[in-house]
């Protein structure tokens, strides 16, 4: 892998268009000499954005096109102008060598179809899935997949999926054996259904993974710090994920009524501020930026829609990450080895 | 039915133990007159307990058991001593007609699996659920059903308990046509498991029914009051429900931990105290207590294992309001009318 990684930028996607994915994506080349980008989108409008950018210029290649995929854009609609597409062209850009990455601020259903038909899955991983980085208590995030690629999943697919968010934690964190749990309902054996139950018992069994197994999680326990990758189907994934960010939206906007509700408590706001943006910067979702697709045979990491400049610079430096600490080498060596694993229980078995 | 509705407290349950289920008690007897109790456990301890309480004395049986089912107790295990335990008392007392409800801060699990083995499910339901009232962003709460009584479900379970929570919603706020809305990853109508579009189909056809179905709801909508009922399986219910516990804990322990980190911010916090106060009265799971089964041949609230007084006297003026109501005869109409339609549209099919 080239010491100099190339990212492609669908600089067409997200809420705030192509100034903020030029803005993110300077901000990333101002901190890491090395980076080297290629634009993928309106070249008039990329050119425009990049006269604030000069730093970026001198690192970048644009590739023009005028189609983009839409937010409303179902994947099925969006696959069928896959290849034109701003999104659909940093993706082949992966797939033909050219860039190491791609990142892109857009439809999350479209840019995961289209990843999976170019890209195609991993040797060994039956599905992909979409994982994120979630706050907690301590000072690492905790990696939680999938998050609403794969609906209904079996006990194989959570264990490729525990395989992939371990890796994923070792490169961020750099932790040798992240703590791995499955969601669940409780944390008894016996808790929830008989597929949760095999994945625990494939994952227990299996010795030699980078990962330090430790059985059920409950969903409050998610951003305690308790562990640092957790296992789930797409269904529960993006329940649970949804949840919580509706629910740290409740209980800001009812701090917010509660402090704008008396002179005297806006008063009592306006000297605490500072521990308010402390607050806010810890639940910032741009400090979280980077779901990745994990399980492909190539890097594509999905900046948040509404992220700003900062946030797509961290998508960025995530998507450079992975790529210079070899994500797919590593999962491929744990799922050989997961495999081979079987292979011997299958024959003392005989 | 009796106006002179008799509860049955289950007074060893929860937490706190008897004092705070006996204080509990007192409170709902001092809001209303015509409250009648059974209370359920040691006779030693309630009679201490009562001491502080002439006025619930005047209003109280006790029935004596020294049994109790422990917090830690299986399911399978509490069933097996039931008949003698506070608990199984409490629930045979609703069973035999002695008591109108019950009402115990005990062991969930034990509790729906005791009140489904001596009450039965009632005619027309399949499965009962667990039922319990969230806050919002508006004046009323949104009831959310099941939340972990049924790990599995399909479409016409899912019905059933669309038709239950309208009828708790209605009883609680008087809402005569509730806004239910089936808990999904998506509100397009393709999104989500088939059983989930099958039950959106089933709820979608049925006319008549006192509820306005709206589709799908994603988990970050829940808080935001734009629905009266929430259904789910148990498994995404019990998940939603954690995560939203969990977030909300996460985030008010950063505001704790914010508001002390400099003596700047903690003096902003006292003079903001009554905005937090408000904050802390709004999201206090006291005064959102009371989490029903729905779909038993009777009236069981679980209150929360570590509500306070207030908290316990809220679940049992929900258990009084449920048989005041009728619940289980505004169900069991529901039920007999989706039949009967059901009856008429094979009858047109043929």
């Amino acid at each position: 892998m080239s010491h100099k990684p190339l990212i492609a930028i669908d600089a067409m996607g997200g809420d705030e268009g192509v100034s903020v994915m030029i803005a993110g994506a300077a901000l990333a080349r101002h901190r890491h000499d090395k980076f080297r980008f290629l634009l993928v989108g309106d070249q008039e409008k990329i050119e425009a954005a990049l006269c604030d950018h000069p730093n970026l210029r001198d690192a970048s290649e644009i590739l023009h096109t005028s189609e983009i995929v839409s937010g409303d854009d179902k994947p099925s609609q969006a696959l069928r102008k896959s290849r034109g597409s701003s999104m659909g062209l940093a993706i082949d850009a992966v797939k033909r060598g050219q860039a190491s990455a791609a990142v892109s601020a857009g439809n999350t259903g479209a840019l995961m179809a289209m990843s999976k038909l170019a890209l195609r899955t991993m040797p060994g991983i039956d599905r992909p899935a979409l994982a994120a980085l979630l706050p907690t208590l301590i000072d690492s995030d905790v990696v939680m997949l999938d998050l609403g690629a794969n609906t209904e999943c079996d006990a194989r697919n959570l264990t490729q999926f525990a395989i992939m968010g371990a890796a994923y934690s070792k490169i961020i964190y750099g932790f040798n054996e992240p703590r791995v749990k499955l969601l669940n309902i409780g944390t008894e054996d016996q808790k929830g259904t008989g597929t949760l139950r095999d994945a625990s018992d494939l994952l227990r069994s299996s010795t030699g993974l980078p990962m330090d197994f430790q059985g059920f999680i409950e969903a409050d326990k998610i951003n305690r710090g308790e562990c640092d990758v957790v296992v789930c189907d797409g269904f529960s994934g993006n329940i649970a994920l949804k949840a919580i960010e509706g629910s740290a939206r409740f209980v800001t906007d009812l701090l917010k009524r509660s402090f704008t509700s008396s002179l005297r408590s806006k008063f009592g706001f306006l000297i605490s501020r500072p521990a308010t943006e402390l607050l806010r910067h810890h639940l910032d979702p741009n400090n979280h930026n980077g779901a990745v697709f994990l399980g492909l045979n190539g890097v594509v990491v999905k900046s948040h829609g509404s992220a700003n400049e900062k946030g797509v610079a961290n998508a960025v430096e995530v998507a450079a990450r992975l790529v210079e600490k070899d994500i797919i080498g590593r999962i491929s060596s744990s799922i050989d080895h997961i495999n081979a694993e079987n292979v011997n229980k299958e024959s003392d078995g005989k």
